[in-house]
């Protein structure tokens, strides 16, 4: 019987090839689960005979639905369901055997799971516990993360708790299907459709998510319409929240904050004014009819043209108070953005928010969470982090990181994003008496709010794979894996994603991994050394514009950002010139208002420095910026010769694609040093230092290029 | 071994189940190749052991591959290439051993073939061969639709050549990846990655295109940006030729006429100017560098806000002429749409086609076809065929139909538009000495035109299931079929495809196909009954609008086309009216200008009558009209009905999917009634025959419901 199982699944894989109907298109993302190495899933049949769940519930059964499909993906058979000598046994806490084991279930919170070997009931059993349906959940994923990745089961003792609260999706998606910044196709939800009929897909991507602890998604813009707080969009909302329910996961909505005057027709959207106040409690009672738990609104007010409160002159708080107290008697909150910068406020952009936000501290409602950006301007391939972390003690605060790569290639250019995410997370913010760093605040920090989050601007689309390319897909990955612990580490997350997505092979692990690992910093090579910034063309910001400076807002040229000229290069954000140096804590306030003690990789954000300045390489600013993108672009090409060695252990398609992309970031990888090499030289009259090459074309020529119809860029 | 055979085809299939990963999601279209039943499997694995293939190329060898993939897929194990006892032999008719063979091949022309069971060399073979390779390729798909619809091979005969030299899909895909009345999903071509990138869905696309015949295809809007004439999307196009290209399927550009100017900084784009016909010369030699074998262009003019001849006082044959000379070295073609009517001419809409294109008869260059729409206005539920077939018998006409259903209920509405096609084709146009019907004069006519064509508006965008519906592929399918040969007939092609798509069992095939047959008679009973028209909601054309009176121009709004009052309704287009019925063949005009001898599906189009007026049935007019109404509500409930009866029967994916539509379909066409019976009582002051249910809801109701964010609508 075994020779003619195994003999079934070499029938079945062929088969698959042959119809093409298997195709590896990176629709299954990491939740792959194709046949394991002979060894591996002999001892997996072996340790794991069913899945049996005690007790009943939408999240229990969808749990062993996965550990059903996984399983019987990974050993090449189906998979039964119920009791058997050796099963895999879910179960929460309440059940009374799994009581009596005396697991150290207490400190797991709603979330938490144990995943272990147990002999239970003269069982030998695989116990997925936890004190919620939505633990055994998590844990039904971790138990397939740990197989998938090479774990066996005779061995097995997971235990995990997420560190942050909130791990949150921020969908940009238009009403009209149009992803701002999206790079992946169309918008996921079919709007036109719903509610009745609910693609398989939504389930699928509520999986996805689940599998690494995301647990909220806002399903619209935050540049918002009015329509998506519609009777009909509630009622297309409240499908999607069926869904992804079962999955743990809740449905939020970007709010346009003049809603009660585009859809309830009053004069006034003024957070102080009872009508103003009583609608927006009619409208989230409404919501919540229809979406018992729902997550509430997230809000961009005051920012890049959409309205708010400063309309009123009310502040920002007085604006998410009134909202929070509308969602207040739900369980809801509001996600209130800092992502705000004045059309006629003449000081440094990177500035605004923090002069804004931080005289508000412990002003706003405990349902209020406040969402910052990783960096004080937008999204670039590096920033500081941004000067609101451990400035506002008493205030819940969110971190926002774009998993989309607005600013990075969009889906083309390869860039893992766990380093930057990683790196963020990782900086010391010297706020207060306990140093503590950037994940240490978003955690809950000195005052341990209970109110905890971590958003991500999603690079999901219609787009078979998702989110536009193989290796995008691990930068959704890896935002789920961070939002669940900040402290995973980068590395680690590429390894497990690597294993989950190619197949737990070492020989392609390793490499997928290295290449992974640099790529991030490949990007910030080739585009914006040294701690330049915003430099990308206008609007859709792909390619290179350094040379861009006739935009109405002084804000939005690239010259505002690199301020280049014969002398020297960098923005001055000391004393002596915008002293947002200042916003950072004393001690390091300190450190960055001397160029010496300021790391290098942000020299050119905070200082304006000679372009003959010495680095530590010896070289000096003009000739480690040309090493730089020198390094940038061979990283690219390093990262296509790994791949070339990969032909033919990854799958053809994804294998293709990949290969294709990587020529593609290539060549424009020398696009931008090249571009960038020749505006420089524009500016400074200075020739390349000793065997660099020369620009492909003049000048002229990068300024002539001009993407058209880039995507994600919205009128 | 046998038994192992087919226990692991069983294991296969449980297994793909169990994964998921073969879900039906109906991208695999009518080419879905599952597993016969186990009877006819055997006698195909009797009468077909190999594929076997006689030359080298690349059409021959897609050809052969789709056979292995195809036979894979309904025998259940892989098929082996090379020669064997009894194998599936493509060769053309230049391989001496067929030649010898005396088969009737003259009359095939470059693409019809023959397949045949031949006895060859000692061997029975399954012949498919062809004068050339493009026809050894349709035979291919002819052979795999035979088996695929339950045909043996021990008997095959089939042979067939096409009536119809152009069989063209027009796509309306703007560059940015929205389509102009496309309703499933994005644009399948992702320019941005173009030229680098070549989805391999670009392959499935021309497969399917080959195997109903389809040989040629738009690549762009007719409402066509210059751009898309650029050096860098000359490149991307010609990137999808050279993916079609073995598929025997010409690319073609919807070409702006003012793109001289736009491009080409020319101050005109008067075809009569040297610089400008020099421009459009140097443009197809590039074009023809990149695209040996373009097609050559489509073009809008003078319609709708498009630029064109007639903005410089010259005609359309000066303008088509101009650009036809262009491509004549090359080969190429100029398509040349007859859809014009002026912002300004008073003329009845329907007239005015005829009016400007009639005089030009025989001034067109060789190279020229003119592409008319099937009827005078623009892709009705129901139309009456253009006065211009039979008109212009010195000019080649191409037929032009839309497949994706703007007016039709979009993807959600089910309406198979085989007997919509079939309708216009066979009507009788009276023309000429000799009677023609349409399809005869497309077919080239009384002077055999060697230039014949007929086009479709694709219904294809990047959802899985390409069509937006399962359904929606059946017009795909039916298009390119009935292209191919357009006396086919709409049953015998649906049956086709119903067997194709849900697999051959007469207890699925025979309800389908029926549900199928009368679902665009549906259609026009619910939104257009009795010859009505144009009464949809404004711009996106979804749901009832037959209110609408202030737009700018009168031949927007319904009242023009429905002329509604106390005392009747319809639109006179006789000699008291319109005069439009002289446009058709004396004998043809004579019939339409009697309301007794007009067919009274178009009765409201050629008259305008009293409410009071009996029909044929002995019921009013207006009687009639609220039974249509009722009808065609109750033909949806009723397909409703007949679909769940197929539950199980169907896999779940697509039969559910449907379902649902079916759902939606079933509330919108209640809606389109009542809002319909509403208006017109509101209009005609009368009351609803006895029996007949009162409108849900007042007129207020229906013109206030405004569906947001409608799909396919640009702008």
């Amino acid at each position: 019987m075994m020779r003619v199982r195994w003999l079934c699944v070499a029938v079945a894989v062929a088969m698959a090839s042959t119809t093409g109907a298997q195709a590896e298109d990176g629709y299954d993302l990491w939740m792959r689960y194709r046949p394991l190495a002979k060894e591996a899933a002999t001892a997996l049949d072996r340790d794991a005979e069913s899945v049996e769940m005690r007790g009943q519930s939408a999240t229990l059964r969808v749990a062993a639905d996965e550990l059903r499909r996984g399983l019987a993906g990974l050993t090449g058979h189906a998979f039964a369901m119920g009791p058997s000598p050796h099963p895999i046994l879910l179960a929460t806490s309440a059940d009374g055997d799994v009581g009596r084991l005396g697991l150290p279930l207490k400190d797991l919170g709603d979330e938490g799971y144990i995943v272990r070997q147990v002999r239970l009931g003269g069982r030998d059993v695989t116990l997925v516990t936890a004190r919620t349906d939505r633990g055994v959940l998590y844990g039904s994923f971790a138990l397939l993360r740990h197989i998938q990745t090479g774990g066996r089961l005779d061995r097995v003792a997971l235990a995990s708790t997420p560190r942050v609260k909130l791990r949150v999706l921020n969908h940009w998606d238009n009403l009209d299907g149009v992803v701002e910044r999206g790079y992946a196709g169309q918008s996921l939800w079919d709007w036109w459709t719903l509610p009745d009929f609910k693609d398989p897909r939504y389930t699928d991507y509520a999986r996805a998510n689940a599998s690494i602890g995301i647990n909220g998604t806002v399903l619209n813009n935050v540049n918002a319409k009015p329509d998506s707080l519609s009777a009909s969009y509630i009622a297309k909302a409240a499908a999607l929240a069926d869904v992804f329910r079962p999955y743990g996961i809740k449905v939020y909505l970007s709010a346009r904050f003049s809603a009660p005057i585009e859809l309830g027709k009053l004069k006034t959207a003024d957070p102080l004014d009872p009508q103003v106040a009583a609608w927006w409690k009619a409208k989230s009672d409404e919501i919540y009819r229809a979406i018992p738990d729902f997550g509430g609104f997230l809000v961009k007010a005051n920012s890049e043209g959409q309205p708010g409160p400063r309309d009123y002159h009310r502040s920002h708080a007085e604006g998410a108070n009134m909202l929070a107290a509308a969602v207040a008697p739900h369980g809801g909150i509001v996600m209130w953005r800092a992502f705000v910068y004045a059309d006629t406020d003449p000081d440094d952009r990177a500035k605004q928010a923090y002069t804004e936000f931080k005289p508000l501290d412990g002003k706003f409602a405990a349902n209020v969470i406040v969402q910052v950006k990783n960096g004080a301007i937008d999204f670039q391939p590096r920033e500081p982090f941004h000067p609101l972390f451990g400035a506002m003690p008493r205030t819940p605060l969110m971190l926002e990181f774009q998993i989309t790569k607005e600013y990075l290639g969009f889906a083309t250019h390869l860039a893992y994003l766990g380093p930057l995410f990683a790196e963020t997370l990782g900086s010391e913010t010297f706020a207060g008496s306990k140093r503590a760093t950037v994940a240490q605040i978003v955690e809950g920090g000195v005052n341990r709010h209970a109110l905890t989050g971590m958003a991500g601007v999603a690079n999901i689309g219609r787009d078979r794979d998702w989110a536009g390319s193989t290796f995008n897909q691990a930068n959704w990955f890896a935002f789920g894996r961070m939002a669940w612990d900040p402290t995973i580490g980068a590395q680690p997350v590429a390894r497990e994603w690597a294993a989950m997505t190619f197949g737990p092979n070492p020989a392609i692990v390793a490499p997928v991994t290295d290449m992974m690992m640099g790529s991030r910093e490949a990007v910030v090579d080739y585009m914006t050394p040294l701690g330049l910034a915003h430099v990308m063309a206008t609007g859709h910001h792909y390619g290179p514009g350094p040379w861009v400076a006739d935009l109405k807002r002084p804000e939005w040229n690239p010259v505002y950002y690199h301020r280049a000229d014969k002398a020297g290069i960098g923005f001055d954000r000391t004393r002596t010139g915008s002293n947002a140096v200042a916003q950072y804590a004393p001690e390091l306030a300190r450190r960055l208002a001397d160029p010496a003690t300021t790391p290098e990789r942000d020299l050119l954000w905070f200082h304006h420095v000679s372009w003959d300045r010495p680095m530590a390489s010896g070289r000096s600013v003009w000739a480690e910026m040309v090493h730089d993108y020198d390094r940038g672009v061979g990283y690219v090409a390093d990262m296509r010769q790994r791949w070339d060695g990969l032909r033919g252990q990854v799958d053809a398609e994804r294998w293709t694609k990949t290969a294709t992309y990587l020529g593609i970031q290539e060549r424009e990888a020398r696009w931008w040093r090249d571009a960038s090499l020749a505006y420089w030289m524009s500016v400074n009259g200075r020739s390349l230092p000793a065997g660099a090459a020369a620009p492909a074309h003049d000048l002229d020529w990068y300024k002539a290029q001009r993407p058209a119809f880039a995507p994600g860029n919205p009128q």
